[in-house]
Formats: C-alpha cells, sequence, structure tokens
C-alpha cells in the first residue's frame, strides 16, 4: 500500500526472533487496526523494561532496583552450592522444579570457538572471583557441543580449587517415550543409569 | 523472576494475535538482551503508525499524510468497477495480483448476526454513496457465512441500482492438488466451471 510507517514497524517487527516478515505484516494490521491504548501501553512496557532491569551484581541475572536479586538477597538460600546457568531466563525454569535451593551464577553465554566466544565474553572472572566458601558448582548448561566445551573448561579450574563439579543429568524425560527419544539421549541416559 | 517490568511486557505481548505466554516470553527476553536501539526503534515505529496512518476518505483504506489514498488518487485506475474488500490488507493482496485496475472500497469487516455486526456497522452508507458511474462491483470477500450473507444482501440493493454484481472465483487453488482441497471448495469449484 505504500505506508512507509506501516512498512517501517514491520521492518522492526522482523528483527525479533521467531517473527517473519508475513507474521510482522499481521501484528503491524492489528495494532493499526486496535482502537485502545495497545500502541501506549505496548511503548510503556518496552521502556519501563529497558530502564527499570539490569544486571544483578552478584550473579548477573536480571534485577530491579537497587542492589542483588532476589535469589542472591535471600537468606535461607545455601551459599555453599552455586549453579551455573547460561542465561537468566534459565534461572526461572530451575526454579519452578523447586529442587535447587542454592545461588546462581548467569555466564551470559557458553563458550563457542566456531562463533567466536570466548572466556572473556562470558561472567567467567566474575564467576571465579565468587568462589569463597562455595562446596559444589553445578552446571546447568545444554548438552551440546557447546555446554559440554564450556563445562570442561571451567572444571578444569575449579577442581584444581578442590570445588565439586556436577552438572544436571541428562536423560529421558519423564513422561518420555524410549520410542521418540533421540539416541544421543538415550546414549547418555544408558551412561548415567542410576542404581535401583 | 519476580520483575515487574518483565511481567507486564509479557501481559501486553500477549494482547497480540498469535503470541502465548511462552512466545511472549521469549520476546521479552530477547528484547532484554537487546543492547542497540531496539526497543527505541519499535516504540518509534509503533508511534509513527498510529499518528500517521489514517483512513482513506474515499475507499476507507489506510493511508498517510492528506487527501485520498495512492488508488483513490491514481488517475490510471479504471472509475467504472469498484472492488469490495473486508480489510484494507486485502488491497494488497489483490494488487499483488496485478490484474485488477479499478477502485476499491473496504467494509471495515462483514455482517454478521451471530457477532452482532450489522450494516451500521460497516462502510456500507459510505459504499451507496459513491456508486456514481460505477458499471460493476466485484466482491473479493471470503466465501464463509459472513461472507455470503454480505455479498446476498449487498447484491440485492445494488442490482435494485443497475450496477452488475460479481464475486471472486472461488476454486482449486493453482498448484493445488485436488486430492488436498476441502469438499467444499471442490464442489464450488466444479459449479463455477469454465468451458475451455
Amino acid at each position: 500500500m505504500g505506508l512507509s510507517s506501516l512498512d517501517q514497524l514491520i521492518h522492526e517487527l522482523t528483527r525479533l526472533p521467531g517473527i517473519g516478515p508475513r507474521t510482522a505484516q499481521r501484528l503491524a494490521y492489528y495494532i493499526l487496526r486496535s482502537k485502545d491504548h495497545l500502541v501506549d501501553d505496548l511503548c510503556e512496557a518496552l521502556q519501563q523494561l529497558k530502564e527499570q532491569v539490569r544486571e544483578c551484581p552478584e550473579c548477573f541475572s536480571y534485577t530491579e532496583g537497587e542492589g542483588p536479586c532476589m535469589y542472591c538477597r535471600d537468606p535461607l538460600r545455601s551459599n555453599f552450592e552455586l549453579c551455573v546457568v547460561e542465561m537468566p531466563s534459565d534461572i526461572e525454569k530451575i526454579e519452578s522444579s523447586g529442587v535447587f535451593k542454592g545461588r546462581y551464577h548467569v555466564l551470559h553465554g557458553v563458550l563457542s570457538p566456531l562463533e567466536g566466544v570466548t572466556p572473556k565474553d562470558l561472567k567467567i572472572d566474575e564467576l571465579l572471583s565468587r568462589l569463597d566458601g562455595i562446596k559444589e558448582v553445578i552446571f546447568a548448561l545444554d548438552a551440546d557441543l557447546e555446554g559440554d566445551t564450556t563445562v570442561l573448561y571451567l572444571s578444569k579450574i575449579l577442581v584444581q580449587k578442590g570445588i565439586k563439579v556436577t552438572r544436571i543429568a541428562h536423560g529421558v524425560p519423564i513422561g518420555g517415550h524410549i520410542d521418540y527419544i533421540d539416541k544421543r539421549t538415550l546414549g547418555r541416559a544408558i551412561e548415567n543409569r542410576v542404581q535401583v
């Protein structure tokens, strides 16, 4: 239709992950049609997010307001166990399981020689500087090449410091059928078998 | 993670069509992670859209700036044929075919007794007031109950005024296999068969 503001919004929307040109067009027309305060509400929420959310100075997860995040502040959590994750969103997933009650550390990525991600690009120095009193570091990283590389790299350093290093078990999901599981996961599940 | 600004953005994003809670969360985390001017660019594009785009006073499609839209202004298009569509986005689709060279009229909906959409809710008075010189009205509406109802309602009025009323053909898509076509479409394709 040759509307530059419509094309511009479609262009901006396609910068988001999983939003292709067709989805962006559908969203833009919906926004155009909306008669309520959708645009104002969206923009305010976007700006608020950018203004209010910062990285926690201890674990580098996201937090709002002054000082460390709610998990770093919580006096009831163990100071002996540190769970290392790739992204802040991983913490929410782990919290939803209700099993882990220690502290977190967000690397903001994993080592990837192919994509040029080196230890300096991650919060690794920050991790190594907060190991006082930590007895166990649990890696909750994906079981792919990058995750494995990161665990290997860090575990060498951590073991030298006398810290116990573990990683979450990879195996057949609860409710998953062996028929439908890929062979790498199944292989891992057999290697990591647990005595009954 | 208990971040109110993150939850707020996720809430706003789920108001958009096709965006569920999980997609909204993924988008929100992506936006949070983005280091460039994504938020500012998005907000500016959203505000620009709302400020600049208005309805064309003739066809009720969307346009920017003063006066009628580019199709209503175009002196090379026929003033004898009027194509009636449901939404402004339909015009772009029809233009992409390159076959129609007349004028457009956007109803901004279709009649739906079930959802309480009556003729007064649509741009029907506006359609009837611009029929001077029109020889043919082509309906490009969906072939569902609401589309059929709308065509039936309007064609009665238009035929009385001596205007030729047509609607776009519904049938097997080009490249579509008869095996995969639903029975209603196939039925329509047989009814509307064309002599070779």
